[in-house]
């Protein structure tokens, strides 16, 4: 059995052997794979953080697809089957697998992280309780999407988001448009999204932002910036603010705007060292909240989907076949930003 | 009915017209009054964060003393019990105190945070719901050590500190010693602490630290640190790090030796602004938990004296009484630091 | 100052003499108040649980109304504001109150818990802290109905209600209606309710609940009803059960129901000593959650309502005045059930 | 390679095979095998709760010994090291496991519940993650008591007891004394135990217990046991009470004796269906915590044998050899209670 793949740095679609089918495992024609910040990182600098490239890998770990087979083990899907894939294969035998935090597991085996493959490919070998089937209103690219949504699903979660929590968001990129529909999906009465992109913030309210502020990108203007946030609220208190952004005003303001014993939610990566008025927001007990990937979000997701408590269509702004050229525009639509938020590929 | 204060500034002891008692008050000779840090600094600077003091105002907030007279509704107390005093009284109508955060009432009144008088004073009046009645075996000395002692409750309390939280604190004064002796009692397995000063680490060690560590005050050498406290845990995780210094160099030392999923616990004031590598540590899900004062924490302070479960005894190095002289003998003494740890005022 | 009220047993109005206007206090006159089953309980037998009845007492305790003057202290509010009130004045010195769970507080002022007078009444003097401004598109009806929606907001906060919570609700009366209510707004995906009355649960239907099962009270039906809710619920994991009847039969079918390491809150109060299978409930670690009253639910309560999430309209049946005539038909309307779920008053 | 087992009913020590060492296994050569209350019931009975045993089976789980093999991928063990082995093996595929509940895995495979075999066998095959490395000043036999102990840590953790939590536990049996041993090292000020027995509450004093109940059997005295218990208090509110045994009249005690807010956590299983003043203390928010197992307990355990902050030691009242006549006697002991609480296997 093979595949083809998109072989890093080179960008080729080349035969790609697959994986034995394991007794627990199932084989997924893909159908819908999503392109990630990640993945073009990957495609440019042949490293994303700590993770370096040194042989050719299959990229892509947003998608979705067909099961075509299923391991002796699996009672849960069928072969005809739609499904949105977890990428993250943990061990269940370290500290934090058994804590229930398996998204911190050290020896995670995740899509298209070297030297795990991942699946912009025809085909993939998943265990088949990373494979989530989708609703029949749910479509196999809203299912991609289950991915980049899964990111704003574990920070509102682990920002403890409701329906008495007023949320500020730093970034109105793909990470905070994401935060921003589930944020609103876990019912937080108001939320205000800043960035210095007027059209980032036309797309946050038409999505949902109930205010949007433009700031510029000058350190000096954190407070002017607070006031006119804390304006923007209409007398109710930012409990959460979202830090989607990474940079020193972003948080400077987020660390200033919030209210005190409420939360900062740290989820771009941005800067590795920032400087920041750290202390005095302690002293008020805000508590910044780090946020790595997700966990146990796929059904969450899907029910957000499918109850229409979420729409992710809007974020959709590009498809792409999967042939060599159409995969080389699509990685420059992507690369290129503007007005590309999520670009898609249709297999 | 008068009693004696020391104005600030002047550092004088000078007549002061004592509160009405209200029916839910006690007035309570002082017997013991430690010196905090922030009474030199008001003493000094006649400010302390952004609190200004514009008027006389009577310093101290670690107190101890007998109850001479109960208002009309008082039930729990009678003339001569020996109690602790808790410094602040919260409004109890503002969204903290009806949440159970009254150590974040914007309305706080507090001993010694202009305007409102503190107890370094003959007698204070006071509600009763405030005073804690000392157990036999616990001293009026040990009662005042209750107030610093409650901050390193309450961030344990807020680290979520028990039997499998393995600890660094970073720095070893008056807070990180506090802080040690909480953790220790809240069950913490292991226990390492960092600082500057032979010692401050001797003290350390000697009121329960497992190990210590003396390192520079170079920014350089904050990873060679980390490589020597993670030796130092013996394959232990660092699960939580109190941060009692708030400098640059400890911040990060903090955030890069907690583990994945662990906790940062910012006690120390320090500097406004802070340079840390803040990114990568949220990208592994370290949280920063802030915190301020304390809220329901005499109880269990007072259990741990009583049961010995923490000894704070070995804390107080300096006693004066409470003549003009001594007392300046006695802020002296605390300003200079040194060998000093905790002075204590016996009335 | 002077105003009408209903003395208890006797069921007149009479003259009354409103407390004096306190610094934090507000003076409110009435203009809805709705009747709870405790109101009627009163009437009949004059107790409710422990409380007795040994004096004409106010009755009533859901209501909203029109600030007509405000204490010397009084900064939120202003003559004329319209406010929903909030019935309980809770002591703020004990452990409870401190703790954060005044609801708890061993000296509550509860309106018409004796002998404590309630607020079926032209005026009442009341705390500011307890009477919220209601948003411009909530009525004062629907002021009044945050009290009995209270229950329900406080059941889905201790149970911990949410997007991947699907709930069964045992009872379709006012308790249940209520809670059904709460816990859609609260997110749950899927709500299944069951009763022994067709106009209930075509009521419960008709506001919202995704299905309902009509049983029979025979105990000898509970695995026939279990297997039945488990069948429509169709697949999905009761997550948490309230229970809003009380009875053997209601609470052995929620242990039973349940899905291990699920929740049963026991929201309605029926029998005092029951027989139901705990032992293998809590061998699945199924708990059990007790409710009594609420705390810090009225800004959620009128969030929900101003936001539209929750429509209290359709529970409000009856309206009367409050001439001696309407005022005794509307207690007995009360009391016979049937179509009725809300009695109001307009004043 | 074979080795010996006792089969269930018959009491006989015959050959067993051995299953194959899997690459993430180890090959324990048992050394201490300590008698469950269930392994006496499977010998009576066949069965327990809802399993039953329908073919020769190996029972015994509470267990200890050393490695004598590792598997290929095996690295945190080698042979020699000494080990402590937790008995249950989860799916890590189900809802339980991944949100981190993973002793309600419905396809746990346990030692000794049918038709899984036990740990009383001369050499077991099991997961290298689910051994854990005695630390030097913890025996065998120590080890094969993280078992029973594990019950009482887990229920400490549902109930969330620390240094402010008041303790009362109903029933001195072995479970009732894990439980004692477990909340003292959980920090728990007063700690008060009921039994009918004056052996056992001789037993609980020596090990712990700060006061010691004797009640009688009758229901009638539910009232009067409770004002004792109070009593006893000193004072002290009861925040948690453990039910260990699942009477109508512990679990009658235990609701009316526990504070508002408090928790009743049911560890012990007795009767399958109960008649207990539940509505009463579920108005007060008194919350039933179900217990199942443990999870996550084995480190703890360890770490509090290996501090002193445990000892189980006087819990182990009996010692036998691996004959066929011991075997017999060894069971006969256990199942005989008096004096015994734990009888242990020296293999």
């Amino acid at each position: 059995m093979a595949a083809w793949l998109l072989a890093i740095n080179t960008l080729k679609i080349q035969p790609f052997k697959l994986p034995t089918l394991g007794p627990g495992d199932v084989r997924v024609r893909m159908k819908a794979v999503g392109i990630c910040g990640s993945d073009v990182h990957y495609l440019k600098t042949l490293r994303c953080a700590d993770f370096v490239v040194k042989e050719p890998m299959v990229i892509g770990h947003e998608c979705a697809g067909i099961i075509e087979e299923v391991g002796s083990e699996v009672k849960s899907l069928v072969p005809g089957d739609r499904v949105a894939l977890e990428p993250g294969i943990s061990c269940w035998r370290c500290y934090h697998c058994k804590e229930g935090r398996y998204n911190l597991c050290p020896d995670m085996k995740f899509f298209a992280t070297p030297p795990v493959h991942g699946s912009l490919a025809n085909q993939v070998v998943h265990p088949a309780d990373l494979c989530f089937k989708l609703p029949e209103n749910v479509s196999l690219e809203e299912g991609a999407m289950c991915e980049p949504l899964s990111v704003g699903v574990h920070a509102c979660r682990r920002a403890n988001i409701g329906h008495e929590t007023n949320v500020l968001i730093m970034g109105a990129g793909p990470i905070g448009l994401v935060t921003l529909l589930a944020a609103r999906a876990f019912g937080a009465p108001r939320i205000v999204i800043v960035d210095v992109d007027d059209n980032r913030l036309s797309v946050a309210k038409e999505v949902g932002a109930d205010e949007t502020i433009k700031v510029s990108t000058s350190i000096q203007d954190v407070s002017k910036d607070v006031e006119q946030i804390l304006k923007t609220m209409g007398g109710a208190r930012v409990d959460v603010t979202f830090d989607c952004a990474g940079f020193n005003k972003t948080i400077s303001t987020a660390l200033s705007a919030t209210r005190s014993g409420g939360r900062v939610c740290i989820v771009g990566m941005g800067h590795h060292e920032v400087t920041v008025p750290l202390t005095p927001a302690a002293a008020r007990e805000v508590d910044l909240i780090g946020v790595f990937r997700y966990k146990n979000t796929w059904p969450l997701c899907l029910e957000f989907l499918s109850s229409g408590k979420i729409d992710v269509k809007p974020l959709i702004t590009h498809r792409f076949g999967f042939s060599q050229q159409e995969v080389e525009e699509a990685f420059e639509t992507s690369a290129r930003g503007g007005s590309a938020i999520k670009v898609m590929f249709n297999l």
